[in-house]
């Protein structure tokens, strides 16, 4: 399948690796590509230079936001979720429109130090701002609430014993969501939130998971769902 | 253990019937002590009448929340959140300060309609709004996550299988609630998340909360920690 990875951080770079190596055709969407492209300093979260991990994930393209997401037949938006807005407009309507958006961004704002907040909380959020924005794109919002290594090698943690959530308006792109989900990537447990709105309770999940995060001291954690 | 436990809804009598089932001495705090004595109407959530149910459980004493306040060694504030803050003022801080004061509220505004928001959310927390306003007394926030019954009754979930937080910045006081958690209530897994700016991470979990009830079709459930 061809696939468009908009944002080119940790989660980006994650996702690609994944659906490469399941021989999946990825383009990796990026503000500035002679930019990243010529990255040498180290990466985040330990990743090596964006040069160095090119050369080592060849099967990468890598283009603009635009070219990406016209490149994409199914997209997942992976932007800081306070570039989100922007960066999908840089992506154009045209060629994001009739499109799944898997949406994992977080509204976190860091203006304020660490914990961060969020930009947008409670009566809204940044699903619903994209859903809004773009109402031709059918947005899933999931896999928000964990860690980028999690998200596509969820065995890894419990043996796949956690849950996932997904929220949308489009009841095929959900299906098509969870199928992916579960066949690309392993997940056992996703529960169906409802309609984009019920994105609010996922995106409000991130105060908690950065504070477990500093309590276990480790990201490689998720909750599960008892019933 | 004297008990006073500060609200009359559901988690009230919940909380009032299983701790003098314990042989503890609970007097439950109320607005107005001859009206809630006097409600034959039927209970909210399946309850009995006010009336009958006391007739049931005669062993919780009745009292305003000064004097359910005054009663205490350990108060429970189990208000709706709305009026919390207006209750723990008619409790009045003489006879709250230097307790340890079990705050279980969730800030939910009912005034949009369904599923509920929060009156106070991401920046702040009805926590340590209760904090700030009685600085003397030991706030912990704890088991606002999930359901009454499931808070007395943990192992009816799974064995206990689940998690619960606390919050709060006395940690002797933390100490003290998880202890109650664990031996009064049989909690197995209490994470303590750290000061009582971290009540944020758990009030923020109730939009998650209120459309996970929807979905499974039961409030009989809980999240857990997965590490």
């Amino acid at each position: 399948v061809k696939i468009g990875i908009l944002g080119s951080g940790i989660v980006g770079l994650t996702f690609s690796a994944k659906l490469t190596g399941l021989g999946h055709d990825v383009m990796l969407g990026t503000r500035d590509v002679t930019r990243l492209l010529a990255r040498t300093d180290p990466g985040a979260y330990g990743l090596s230079p964006f040069k160095v991990w090119h050369e080592e994930h060849q099967a990468v393209k890598v283009g603009t936001f635009a070219e990406a997401a016209a490149h994409g037949e199914i997209l997942f938006n992976v932007t800081s979720g306070a570039g989100s807005l922007e960066a999908l407009q840089l992506a154009g309507a045209a060629n994001l429109d009739g499109k799944i958006l898997i949406d994992i961004a977080n509204p976190l704002d860091f203006s304020q130090g660490m914990p961060p907040s969020l930009l947008v909380s409670n009566t809204d959020s940044l699903g619903e701002q994209i859903q809004r924005a773009f109402p031709k794109v059918k947005v899933v919002k999931t896999l928000n609430t964990l860690n980028a290594q999690l998200m596509v090698t969820p065995r890894q943690l419990a043996d796949g014993d956690h849950t996932a959530f997904v929220s949308g308006d489009d009841a095929g792109a959900k299906a098509q969501v969870v199928d992916i989900l579960k066949n690309w990537f392993g997940w056992r447990d996703v529960i169906d939130l409802g309609d984009i709105t019920t994105a609010r309770g996922a995106e409000m999940l991130l105060p908690l998971w950065v504070r477990l995060w500093g309590v276990l001291q480790t990201p490689l954690f998720n909750i599960k769902v008892v019933k």
